[in-house]
């Protein structure tokens, strides 16, 4: 994979160029998108010509990276994963990539991403191995940066759609705090739930991605004293396979000899109750979302996706408060959480990536973390007994997002030693 | 004016039809929007095809609506207030359109913003008094309902923009709880901020069409005991008008005299602080919602809001957080304060609409219940020494809708009677 933060910095001191990096990815790509399919928008020519501009003084320095096509960009068709949206061109880019261009970034490609960023399996393959799922939604970001066909990518999470690739294709998949990144000029599922999110080959990548970003620190800090981390027994984990579990384990193991103080948590009724209302809170607002397209387009949608769409919209409005109460209480029971460790770690995906094209695999480790808002990463280094990526998930406090990724950076060091 | 549910309830019972009360939209627009230009978009021939159809069994069974141009339709062009986007045609209705079509609304035609919905005056005339302003940005919207060319219009407050316009236009605004109606499928100006809102002749009109967008019970109830009103003293006091002071005098002793247990409530320090911290809010989002507009087409920006943005990138996100958390510890104390009363009373604006177009008022006495993302209302029914309307606010509880459109009710039948 191609380290983001290295290759940045030996970008910003010349010791490469912006051209030079730009035509490894496109070598990887020429080598290996036929069979992974990564891609779903790349202007090769107008690409190169852009990495001969000047990216003098900007944090990134001109380093390569992909979209999401569930997110807008003014210079490559935006088609969400749609053929409603075939050939669609947006007025302007999505803030999230005013800001990476800002930063100094030169924009590969859009990445493939599932129908309208739901459940129904791309066309995208699992570089780890072909017969296998990358997972969802955003299947393109994770492939792409796992073939290393790119040093970043950009995604979206509103169950698992972040995290659950990032294990499944062996990558660090980065979700921050809810609107930390803006999430808007995209093609919005779930306003509450809909959140952007990185992919990057190591926890120290996403986290100096995410600085140039912003304009915030998130880099990578030593911890004065061995931080605490919980990890979490939820009522779910019977799901988890013996490799989620050898995963977990071992990664908890690492970080105690790394120093870090382990402590074994159970997942309060508050949040158990939180984890069960998410689909509630996401089809309702799914509904209204997608109003236009169920109206207006039936046949141009999957059957899967307009049979949920129409059932969504039988969600009440009172259902929804109450999910939305719920969700609240949540909230508060997860801030009490915290006040026992600074991070607590977790399943990343019920197991390693599934064989065949069935199905993206199940978000139901990664959904209640999205509907918290706090920030969650999926750390690499593990694999299952099929030599696959088994990743561990570690979950920060909200708005604490140095914080989650020192503390992620931590754990992925204690593994690789 | 138009009033909305009767009207709507009389096409329910095929007292009238569509066309016929399309028609007199028509006639008013002929009659008056060439001195208040409060349309932007408007297809005739189309509007009268679409009165043909069948809104058999919907609530609002054919009732004509505005929608202002800050919000997508897919039918009519949508240009935002700015050169920028002459022209755009977007791919989708806004969920909150799709909600009045379902409902069985007519969209009759868009309605001018300022642009982006920010401060620049638009060419929109008050049709209280052609020579004042309309208020902003929800010009067109405010003023197409005060000219009785529809029943209802859609709008969008982000400081002030629906409770400001409708005080000076002498219209009901209503800005619901935050996200009590969907803030998708429009240009985005502060994402903690932006609150579609409607505009109608009455507290009634308002209350039945948001039942009907949202299937919600939001119709108005009768107290069964008094209900407790909380008149705000605030830090701003002393900006509004001696037309301000009089109304919500005249509003308060009206309560009374109905019924209603009038207090006398200062402001605590926690939402004076909340107040102040608004603008940097809206201007950290805003920087980043418009920052391609500011990139690739500063020469098609007013210099107002260029001048403005290009500041506002330079809100650092502590700045940001700070802000934030200052905002939610006045969300904390609001909440207490409803535990002293059911609903606050407070000025809708400084004053009566201003003369001339250099301004479009202020939203000072808006701003505050817009981020707090309360419901507020702008009752009509009181005037200031100039005979222009002098609208008072009502501020209810967040995600208490129908108690707050209540209260507003029985003051506004209070000042009436």
């Amino acid at each position: 994979m191609l380290k983001a933060r290295e290759i940045a910095l030996a970008l910003g001191a010349g010791r490469t160029t912006p051209r030079a990096v730009l035509e490894t990815c496109l070598a990887a790509i020429a080598a290996r998108d036929a069979d992974v399919r990564a891609f779903c928008a790349l202007d090769v020519a107008a690409v190169r010509a852009t990495a001969e501009g000047d990216f003098a003084g900007t944090a990134l320095a001109g380093l390569p990276f992909a979209v999401k096509d569930i997110i807008d960009t003014r210079d490559l068709p935006t088609a969400y994963g749609s053929p409603i949206f075939a050939g669609h061109r947006p007025r302007a880019d999505a803030p999230v990539v005013g800001q990476a261009r800002r930063a100094g970034g030169l924009l590969l490609g859009k990445t493939v991403t599932t129908e309208l960023a739901f459940l129904k399996p791309s066309e995208t393959r699992n570089p780890r191995r072909l017969t296998h799922s990358p997972g969802g939604s955003s299947s393109g970001s994770a492939a792409a940066v796992a073939a290393g066909m790119v040093p970043f990518a950009i995604g979206t999470q509103t169950g698992g759609s972040v995290i659950r690739p990032a294990s499944y294709c062996g990558v660090t998949g980065y979700k921050p705090t809810y609107r930390l990144l803006p999430a808007l000029g995209m093609k919005t599922f779930s306003w509450h739930l809909d959140t952007m999110g990185l992919f990057g080959a190591g926890v120290e990548d996403v986290a100096f991605v995410a600085s140039a970003l912003t304009g915030r620190d998130l880099s990578i800090e030593r911890f004065g004293t061995a931080p605490r981390i919980g990890v979490l027994a939820t009522a779910r984990d019977g799901a988890a396979s013996a490799d989620a579990h050898g995963a977990l384990s071992a990664a908890a193991r690492a970080a105690a000899a790394a120093g870090a103080r382990v402590v074994a948590l159970t997942l309060p009724p508050e949040l158990e109750a939180a984890d069960a209302v998410h689909g509630t809170i996401q089809d309702f607002e799914a509904a209204l979302a997608l109003m236009d397209e169920v109206t207006h387009h039936r046949d141009l949608l999957s059957d899967g996706i307009r049979t949920h769409l129409e059932q969504a919209a039988a969600i009440t409005p009172e259902a929804y408060d109450e999910a939305r109460r719920i969700g609240k209480r949540g909230r508060h029971a997860l801030g009490d959480l915290f006040g026992q460790v600074d991070a607590l770690l977790t399943f990343s995906a019920p197991g390693t990536a599934p064989e065949g094209f069935s199905s993206t695999g199940s978000p139901m480790f990664n959904r209640l973390w999205t509907l918290m808002g706090c920030p969650t990463v999926n750390i690499t280094g593990l694999s299952g007994a099929d030599g696959l990526p088994m990743g561990v998930q570690l979950v920060g406090r909200f708005g604490r997002d140095q914080a989650a990724l020192s503390a992620a950076a931590l754990v992925e060091r204690a593994i690789a030693a």
